[in-house]
């Protein structure tokens, strides 16, 4: 009988646990791990548990109290205050001294003779006496002597109702017939960037100022201030590498490249190198340390483009057939979806048998760039290469450079996806980019918010790249962009642009499809960044808000608003203790002015029912004053198609009704 | 690197599997299991994947295919043939060949140059000629060489389109780079009987023709005939042990016992012995052996009462004082629920330090009884009992005697039930004693029928108990009997009655409680089996109805009917052929009639939606002709509360109409 055969408590179907704990979930640091668990026993006695955790190079477990919640199921909570990966476990046992109180009390209620069951009671305040030491011990002793004393129960009751003594003996509990339960469960935890960030992505080439240039890194130096200016923190560039030569793509994706046309950055590889190598039109690889150093002056960090395939002139190529696939003509296998064929591009084989030194040296291009200052990632379609990869080669590379983030460039089903953020990725793109309706907003937002989903997967909502303009920007205006970012920046936390297509309102497309057209992917663009009507200014404002208000800067504190209106959407968000609450109100048609009652959840946001509070519009900066549960609200989307209200509550003193003077 | 680099295809998120594989599912002899993953890999490639099942003592997998369904959710399943326990599997792999059909075609279809890609093609059909033997073989290397010929590429793309020549490859696929889900999972396999059972529960010392004298096995012998004609297959008997005499109860649960008061069967043990002894005035072991025979003759299984608690006279006490807790003033602790006290009652101590010997002879107990020929237990209160003994018990015991059957008596929380589910319970009590309205009954249905309980946990439905007369039946009158009979006897195909009070009707209870008043636990009784309106035919027209019917012989079948009415409950039942199909109608309304229209769910059953198809109700007898998915029903509970309609329909030829004549 290989059993604990005495230890009588069952914990089960513990959550979070990502895949029966194959996965970690996911923090950053400042974030708590709420921890609920089913736990119980046998019969009637009174259950005790703690949430185990630590730092998972620690060794000793601090603990934290579970509370019951309902029906057998219990809830504790701890906080991530370091860098560092944690595991929690729950340990739980019976808990004869809080049995005994439960019973002690009906029985002496029902006017039972309790002389024995004092006695009971005394044991167990004895034992506790005997683990505790100094006062603890001295009070307890105390306290035993009078639950001793059969002769004079009442004073032994008033005891019983004495918190005093209760968590004194509660703080020697007797756990030597504790459960465990069966496994440590891992946090991974990931710096504060990885939650709440705002991405802005530019084409270094297009950044030259003389039209017909090519652009540099210097060029784009130049720029630093006032992307930084606009509140951006990662400035995503596409691949900086050498662009093969061989098929080049011209102009809207031609098979027929015309002099000059410069091809697409997505096409690594030449004979002037590869993906350790930098394009010679950007510059040197000073230049780019120099850009490195000086995007950090101006409060941001480069994010690079990870892209794991070859053109036909890589080096790769020549160095290591064997990581391709040969067709039986000899050649090699280049990328298809049948009956597109993608001449420009070899996929790498993951089903290579030379796979090992194949995953170090894709490994190594990363360390390469982590070398040269780099600690984001934006991973070009992830999905098409082996998961079993990217679980060994993250799980490698964070434990080395914990503050490394990978964005998931995956747009496929959404299983795929999520299994790309369990097996490592920090942040996910999302199909926040083809969601469109009130409903589908919200039906999204919860899965993405509300279920298991929201442990291991950060959303990073993106209203257009540079390879999707979606139908909405092109037919609805100017008010749908600012539309679109709203609800990117404060529906996730994690959100960005591709710029300046985006605050330049470009709306053209490839007729039918989702592709910009004359898209900058295959040519050299000069941007009239300051053109009449650019959003610059609005973006600068609504990274100011995210930045101003931490409620912005989490996605999972999401909670939508009732409103009779099915074409405004509304949300509040808040940090945990209320001191910042953001309520969100969008007009969701462009085309016309919306009006409804929009439904504040007062209670969950501690505002008193029939106190009138102030809710400030950071966007507009108007004021209004409100009461109660149902308030007006109305958008012409011509003018402003949403309201970012900093809501103003709690207003249980009269002084506080300064702040309207 | 400890991987498998190159196995490329993801296997997760299987179903049934329960809390990790750490519990088995269940299964009856006849049963299929029905599994379910997640399947896919990186890139475009195709996926295929088998389920592996096979008996757990056997060495080699039996395969079925598993099936796309959607969303990257794959769908195969087995049926269960042997009283044996099961494990299955799954396996997946990237299948090239399959990858290569969908993008041939396309290409073809494109008018593109497809000869590189034929040799590509061929080269799969090759791989399969080399592994297979005899006429596939032959008949592959003819395909190989039509796929070979480049020059002819239309009489390949023939042979793509041809079932013949893609299941013959299929036949032979590479699974050299397979990936293989993790985990072995087990189903634990019992006989038919623990998934179809109708229980007849009666106090043997009520047995006796004479009134006032105690009855015996012998006198319930006597009745064996007529409880068989009822159709029970389950004679279930409370204890059959000697009861305590120290603090013994008197009428009506008094702790004054009158001379001659019989006591609670479930106080066992006295000077007269203990859970492996049998109450004197009952009859010797031999008059047991002799009933378990009768009772087997009859088609009928004995079940014994498992009551795990002992009386301050059972034997355990002197011997084994320390299974028990003793209390500060020597005497051992009694059971208690403060402030109540059950002195005559001594609960056994789990956390015993003898818990080995204790478990060991909690065992014996049971293999005592299993060697006198009884297979089926209903286990009194497991609940407070450790779950680590029940689980370590039913397992060892299960080993040894597959065709063990254990009814877990806990009408406790859902937890705790569905806990002892898992851990061994065959079957388990519920809550449809107290579910009474239409919405309560669709709710606790659905979560016992749709959700991964039902893998695990087989209810047993019991309108009435020794401890529980609902507040339904004191009230409503004899319909509401008849009408708990039909839902316990066909939403469950588990189900019974606590007799002959149920069939008597008997309605008094102890004012504002569910306690039979005068219950047959403190008193012998002497019933009146023939009083006018007793229920005998109409039981035994339900059980024949069951008999007669597979569909009504399965739990999960379940699925309820939309009818324009509150107060009308309907449902159908189909065997997974639909050769046997019954469509339930219930009027919940004790007192009034109630009609409406229900909506037959025609597709589902077979039925064509314009032709007219029969409606047979099994307890009335009457036949309806009707058509459409909307039709009309009336019930007049003082009539009859219920139809239990067989549905003859899938009438696709005109011959079949005889069927009316």
């Amino acid at each position: 009988m290989n059993i604990k055969g005495r230890n009588r408590v069952v914990i089960e179907n513990v959550y979070p646990e990502i895949d029966c704990g194959k996965y970690p979930i996911k923090r950053v640091v400042g974030e708590n791990v709420v921890v609920e668990a089913n736990i119980f026993t046998d019969g009637h006695d009174s259950v005790s548990a703690v949430l185990l955790y630590k730092q998972k190079k620690e060794k000793n477990w601090t603990e934290s109290p579970m509370n019951f919640i309902v029906n057998d199921r219990w809830r504790g909570e701890f906080l991530i205050e370091d860098l560092s990966n944690y595991v929690y476990c729950i340990e739980g046992w019976v808990d004869h001294f809080k049995t005994w109180l439960g019973d002690i009390k009906k029985k002496y209620d029902a006017r039972q003779d309790i002389s024995v069951d004092l006695l009971i009671g005394a044991k167990e305040v004895e034992r506790a006496m005997y683990k505790a030491k100094g006062g603890d011990r001295k009070r307890l002793k105390e306290y035993y002597e009078i639950v001793c004393d059969t002769g004079n129960p009442d004073a032994a009751i008033e005891l019983v109702n004495e918190p005093e003594f209760t968590n004194l003996v509660y703080r020697y509990p007797d756990r030597s017939l504790s459960s465990r339960y069966g496994k440590e469960l891992l946090v991974r935890v990931d710096r504060k960037k990885a939650l709440f960030s705002s991405w802005y992505e530019r084409f270094p080439r297009s950044c030259a100022p003389d039209p017909g240039k090519h652009g540099t890194f210097q060029d784009l130096e130049a720029l630093l201030p006032e992307i930084s200016r606009m509140g951006f923190d990662v400035l995503y560039l596409p691949p900086i590498h050498p662009i093969g030569k061989i098929n080049r793509k011209g102009k809207n994706n031609s098979v027929i490249c015309n002099p000059g046309d410069p091809g697409s950055p997505w096409a690594i590889g030449s004979d002037e190198g590869g993906h350790k190598s930098i394009h010679p039109e950007l510059g040197t690889m000073d230049d780019f340390l120099h850009l490195v150093k000086k995007t950090q002056e101006h409060g941001m960090e480069i994010a690079l483009d990870l892209a794991y395939q070859c053109t036909p002139d890589h080096p790769y190529v020549k160095e290591h057939p064997e990581w391709f696939k040969k067709r039986p003509d000899g050649t090699i296998q280049y990328a298809e979806n049948p009956p597109k064929k993608y001449q420009d591009i070899y996929p790498i084989n993951f089903e290579s048998e030379q796979w090992k030194e194949l995953w170090e040296e894709l490994k190594s291009i990363i360390e390469f760039w982590i070398d040269k200052g780099v600690k984001i990632f934006r991973v070009d379609n992830p999905h098409t290469k082996a998961f079993a990869f990217w679980e060994w080669m993250i799980e490698d590379l964070r434990d080395k450079y914990p503050d490394t983030i990978f964005l998931s460039e995956a747009f496929t089903r959404p299983k795929v996806m999520y299994k790309l953020a369990k097996i490592g990725f920090n942040q996910s793109y999302t199909y926040f980019t083809w969601r469109n309706t009130k409903k589908e907003f919200a039906e999204y937002l919860t899965e993405l918010t509300k279920s298991e989903v929201r442990e291991y997967f950060r959303p990073n909502f993106w209203p257009n790249t540079p390879d999707i303009l979606p139908q909405h920007l092109q037919f609805d205006g100017r008010q749908e962009f600012l539309k679109r970012l709203v609800l990117a920046s404060t529906l996730s936390s994690n959100y960005g642009i591709y710029g300046p297509a985006f605050e330049l309102c470009v709306q053209q497309a490839v007729s039918g499809k989702e592709e910009y057209y004359y898209s900058e992917k295959y040519e050299i663009k000069h941007w009239d960044w300051d053109a009449p009507g650019n959003l610059k200014n609005f973006i600068t404002r609504i990274n100011m808000i995210r930045k101003d208000n931490p409620a912005l800067q989490f996605t999972n504190n999401l909670h939508f608003c009732k409103i009779e209106n099915d074409l405004i959407l509304s949300y509040v968000k808040t940090t945990g203790d209320l001191s910042n609450i953001i309520l969100v109100v969008v007009n969701m048609d462009p085309y016309h002015t919306q009006s409804g009652f929009v439904h504040v959840p007062l209670e969950k946001l501690g505002i008193v029912p029939d106190q009138p509070f102030m809710v400030h519009d950071l966007i507009g900066d108007a004021k209004y004053i409100w009461k109660g549960e149902r308030n007006y609200v109305e958008l012409n989307p011509h003018i402003l198609p949403a309201h970012i209200f900093r809501v103003h509550g709690r207003l249980k003193k009269e002084t506080d009704f300064d702040y309207f003077m």
